[in-house]
């Protein structure tokens, strides 16, 4: 057996006990994926997922990343091929170098997938590579694994993509639209277009307005067509938008001042220092937005990006080697809590990739801001341990119900069971820890373990 | 039962034994109580505290900033009210929401005041709001609730409030010279003198030369008001002075600068780096002044006070919108250390918000420098995990005995037990941890037990 | 007895029992010492050890800081002595301050040595000081004492020591042309050279000009005095290089900029921030070099180093006094990362004190970059609750395999077995606790104990 029924709970058997009670209770609630970088496209064609290396290696960056810090070379792993030439070649090599992810929630999720979905009970390695490679080639050719077999197999209940605001949302369309019932809905995330820095911004500025038929060469045009993309997005479901800048920093400038700061963003003369201050005013003018419409804000500040440069030069964004940086709030946010802190119609996910803002900032912000949650552990800290600290570092300060549940926010469909289930026992664990210390009774502990599985991130996410 | 007789002991039978044990041999040790906020009025007066609402909702920012939070407005919590008009309705809002709170120091100390002191044993919840009510209520009525009856049951041995160097201290006097025989003494906190930032400063500066018959315009004459103010504290019992500075910033200017500096400051033509520098300077004159007169010194840097604008405009300070921000000690107390740091005969103790200093300056510097010690985890970090952390992040290199015990810092009375009661069984549970893992022995850990319990608190604050 | 057979295992008895299983399966490891502090001298002429107090407090700065915090003054240590004029008296303060290391690692080393070396089994306190002077005396006179006695017995397989370029490693020579077989390594440490704040700086290059016959001002005399000075470390078997510099800042200057840079530094006219680009850009230097002759990089950023001005004029460097900082690897290796970040041939062992970057920085950075790899926890963090924290924080991002096995990195030999026994343990512990919550197999849990405690070291540093 590659997973055990009992993976992820204390040692210390009573605590453990009453980690599996826990869970029992919430093991087969049904899976709400508010964020995440699943394709509508997947689920509005249902074509077949394509091969093993394709489907586990290729798109994984949390997998290349690893193998190319031990001397594999992209090469080798056909990154950035449309199709791969030597798929069973890149399986083998996969499998040969499984052991480095030994004691990562990598190997964990990848072990749920390979057993839960594929049946596959002896351990990944150069041995077994083949009889991987052709037991999944062959499950993945028949009907149960289509992508919306998958869907429903999953006991999903809502899930969300993020979409840039120049997306057509045909696929998300043509699922609505289709006899298929299912809640796939699209997430605005405006980088591409209020992010000076961003691939093609200028262009990307024009095309927004093309769309909304608006002048974006002016602020107020340009505001115009946020607004009218947005109410796109939210005819077809969309209750959240996504902001991934590089920093937390908010503005609250005056009119005149975005103006003139708006004007040089278009024409192309600001410096970094002004790129910087247009994507802190954006945020505060989005949260103006969401007063307006209702879409709750999501904030993922503080990823260095692209920080291999040869690399970026060669393969473009997403190849594992965005690097966390120290980030800071409560300096950062305060424009933007100056206007809108007290609205307790405002919603703002706040995430981090900085652990040591948890009850520095994290927390304390939260625990007093009404228009304030605090999303998940994010990306390197969406593990065993980085939950644990999570709830170790907020759960005191911030309480339970200042913070949203999970997301998954994976770009491999097959991986959402398992870190759904990873979640959920974590979290059980950590109230069963609460409940064996005498730090909160039993009966309470049941109800905030289905708020945190379920009820929360329907509530914070408005769904 | 609301509490546990083996609340916040480890899971593990064997290290829970040994806590359990140590635990035995400090839960009866008399409290000190070095640093707080309670007022000498109380005891001077010793009139029975108000209704239920006004003594644990009202005052208490842990408890308002948490419903804050979840969209409780502090209108319908009547704060910022002398008199609550309907007491018995913020009761019911603070009951109906009284889940949130679940997993927070703030639960467990309020569960120990319910049924400790008023024998209450089922949750507070909307249904027993009223039971809660009236039952406190009538037992604050009675003389075993009055405040220097509960002092003595309280198995209290000294209490520290914290004061304004203009405050007339008559409510100290009045107790020094009553019947009643209580060490009750007032902490000399000169922020509303010292930080220019501070609401009044400049007639504040001017007050305390007139109390002390000085002219305050000239800097001699300034600093001859403040020992006068620190005299007349001594006087009363006072062994410690408390720094509330945004930064551990301090300076080690020569005569001619801050002579010139503080004609700035007096002028009020200083700019914020001016007063940033100021306040630097003032924690030296007040080490060099602790030199002298042995007053043990508190630094509390790091909180982003008044972070909600609109919160401060409308109530002032002190509504739970204190945030705490990154902290740096190494450079910031240089200059300070320079000229003072190997002084035998002064001490300092460091407190922080920021936990990532633990480990890699405050225990580098208290393991190191014979002036510095360790305050206990602060604020927001003054809860089990808190203290874990503190312990587990500074012993390694500080030891124990470059810690200075507890401190509940509280302006709830009545939570005073509660604290410190969570404070032993935290320190013995990580004692446990050590003996059971034979990294310390059973007849050390008691020995330390005590000394973290009552010895090590007298020894540093000179009581 | 002093220790415990099973010290350091975690409390849960299952988990307990899979640590000690693992520890069976490493204890015995011959030992690699790649980093560390020891004398070639002491091993080129055998002599004994000498008294207790010059072996045990003299040199372990770890020994004198806490003292020297809790009001020891270091003259009473006789501290920057030479020859100890009272050395039974300065063991006796000593002994009595033992207590003060309750819950330290030091104080588990030494409980080590004493009863695993000198077979002391009753513990070290103010009663017992003359029998533990007594007896370590004797011992140290035997034969069974002398440095390459206790080398064998230790069971070294490896022992890097850290040697300035201007050292003429005659020792290392002596060792090599003797009938002794011993692995006695230098490692390149070019601080003196290369950081121009460095005693001495000037002079230092200079020399290092006249050993390699080389013009040392010019920029490619210096670079080919080094490369000379390089060779002749590696003749004698060094594989690895080590750097102390204050930040982990690196440089990819243009050829004009660091010729007028090296000019600036060679006439001393560089300022502070020229003095840092120029150790920023040294460290690429470094690299390219590495690249050249396979040597290993070590950085050790972050040390605050003499933190303490008065005690810095009097003894000089190494009393104690340095103070960890901040600091970021994120920005400050893109220079250098730019450039070489991608080969394969080269390694760069990364060192922290600033636990905060664990999970944030460099877990991120090393689970990519195929040059880097983490050293183990450095310094304050070498510790049973530092190695927890290290391995909870890095491992889910960056693995086991991209982490270099332990350094005991000490200037105390006698230490040695115990630091790297407790490495050991508290990896065994980490690996059973993964074991227990089946996140990884038992087997899988075998074979990374084993390659974290002997085959990642010497993989790593290519010995």
């Amino acid at each position: 057996m590659l997973i055990h029924p009992e993976r992820l709970f204390p040692a210390d058997p009573a605590t453990r006990k009453i980690a599996k009670g826990l869970y029992e209770q919430v093991r087969s609630l049904p899976l709400i994926s508010p964020h995440g970088h699943t394709h509508a496209a997947w689920f509005a064609r249902n074509d077949p997922f394509p091969d093993p290396a394709k489907l586990f290696v290729q798109p994984d960056h949390y997998v290349f990343r690893m193998l190319y810090s031990q001397g594999v070379s992209l090469e080798e792993l056909e990154i950035g091929q449309e199709n791969l030439s030597e798929s069973r070649k890149v399986w083998g090599i996969f499998a040969k170098h499984y052991y480095l992810f030994r004691g990562t929630p990598t190997r964990m999720w990848l072990d749920f997938a390979f057993q839960e979905l594929f049946g596959l009970e002896e351990r990944l390695r150069e041995r077994t590579a083949d009889l991987y490679f052709d037991t999944i080639s062959e499950k993945l050719s028949t009907p149960e694994f289509l992508p919306r077999a998958l869907y429903e197999r999953f006991h999903l209940e809502v899930l969300a993509t993020t979409d840039s605001p120049l997306d057509s949302l045909d696929h998300h369309k043509a699922i609505r639209d289709s006899d298929w019932k299912a809640r796939i809905i699209p997430t605005f995330r405006p980088d591409p277009v209020v992010d000076p820095d961003f691939d093609g911004f200028a262009e990307n500025v024009a095309r927004l307005g093309e769309k909304a038929g608006e002048d974006t060469s002016s602020w107020n045009g340009y505001l115009k067509a946020l607004r009218f993309a947005r109410d796109r997005f939210r005819e077809l479901g969309c209750t959240a938008t996504d902001h991934g800048h590089p920093t937390a920093r908010t503005a609250d400038l005056s009119d005149g001042e975005y103006a003139a700061l708006f004007r040089r963003i278009v024409a192309g003369t600001a410096d970094a220092q002004g790129k910087e201050l247009f994507r802190a005013q954006m945020l505060t003018e989005m949260a103006r937005m969401s007063l307006e419409d209702g879409l709750v804000m999501q904030i993922h500040p503080g990823s260095a990006r692209n920080h291999n440069r040869k690399l970026h030069e060669k393969y473009g964004r997403d190849v594992g080697a965005d690097i966390p940086t120290r980030t800071g709030y409560v300096d950062a946010l305060r424009p933007l809590l100056d206007r809108y802190g007290n609205e307790r119609d405002l919603t703002i996910i706040l995430f981090t990739l900085d652990e040591s803002t948890y009850s520095r900032e994290l927390a304390p912000l939260a625990g007093h801001y009404p228009c304030l949650r605090l999303g998940p552990p994010w990306w390197f800290h969406d593990s065993p341990e980085g939950m644990l600290r999570f709830r170790e570092h907020v759960t005191e300060t911030a309480g339970f119900y200042n913070t949203v549940g999970f997301n998954d926010d994976t770009r491999a469909f097959l991986s959402i069971p398992a870190r759904h289930d990873m979640a959920r026992r974590m979290d059980c664990s950590f109230l069963a820890k609460l409940v064996v210390e005498h730090r909160l009774e039993e009966d309470e502990a049941v109800e905030v373990a289905r708020d945190l599985a379920y009820n929360l991130v329907k509530k914070a996410y408005r769904l």
